[in-house]
């Protein structure tokens, strides 16, 4: 049994879906051949899911959709200061979560072939974010 | 430490929430005695998740619920071309996720009385729908 | 490789969002450096997942937008026979999840700096709940 840990630090990105597989498959070196991989986003505002890999309309589909769901202009929201995009995007955090948990077979992701790793980035003007990528099998 | 893979292939189902427990838990021969096991839902218009195991209305009210929540008829959507029930069914994915862990306790899932796996079918006429299943430890 | 299960039974709390990551973090001894933690929630009405760690109007804004997501008044329930928070409580935890995986860095929860683990409490009034977590790594 093997456990391997990385950090990916994933460049500041506009808000929106945003698919990142190639950038997390580029880390695996076959060490892990059977086993799983755990992808976890150290942040409150962004997310990270699993969803369609091939047409961008899914993704701006579900851009609109969160963002009509949960409107900016809320009134009953009290966490304003940090801007109206802020409470908004900890919902939308809370909805899709931070982690997922992928299996590793032949050394490799085992996704559905429509299965794509979306970050979802909520803010307006955020920074970078970082994944804490840990591996365990055989 | 002992790490195994399995396939389990479900048959089509009908659109809705159905409890696939049993046929999860047949999978398990004890040679994981404490541990954790993933489920792993390779598609992106149905999910997986943990709800009530014996009131059929939870699941039909579940059912109802979201569809409620996420029309066909949604004005907004542009990925239309493979059916209205195609872009409701990726948004519910994102919303209830596509694999769950599971800790395994004397060599079973160790589940709360109340808590049953859900496989909620998305789509009108959907096919076959398979999972990874992954279990890890002693 | 280690592997490590344990109970955390938590007191009945008042509806609404708790932050627990004090009390999970009590359980960890370093026995195992890097690798998972694996939390689980046994029950189908109440849900755990991550989010803000500060500010207190983020727990009570979001138990506001779900409350209203998802209102007690919900004309077209029929799993009414608990009580008007019941079906709203299975649908919070379908939507929020029961179950969080966080990686284990240098012995410690890896969590960002704003993350904070939440205990959500869909019933008025709920019992103790309980649950299992698993450390698994090296």
């Amino acid at each position: 049994m093997t456990v391997k840990q990385y950090t990916l630090s994933l460049p500041p990105m506009p808000r929106g879906m945003h698919l990142i597989t190639a950038k997390v498959e580029a880390l695996f070196d076959g060490s892990v051949q059977t086993g799983l991989a755990h992808l976890f986003l150290q942040h409150t505002s962004a997310s990270l899911c699993l969803n369609e890999n091939a047409d961008p309309t899914v993704r701006s589909d579900a851009e609109t959709f969160l963002n009509d769901l949960i409107p900016e202009s809320y009134p009953r929201f009290e966490h304003t200061l940090e801007g109206s995009d802020d409470m908004p995007a900890h919902l939308k955090n809370m909805l899709l979560g931070t982690e997922l948990t992928i299996p590793l077979t032949h050394g490799k992701l085992n996704l559905g072939i429509w299965q794509g790793i979306y970050l979802c980035e909520h803010r307006n003007y955020a920074g970078s974010r970082k994944l804490i990528i840990t591996l365990q099998g055989a």
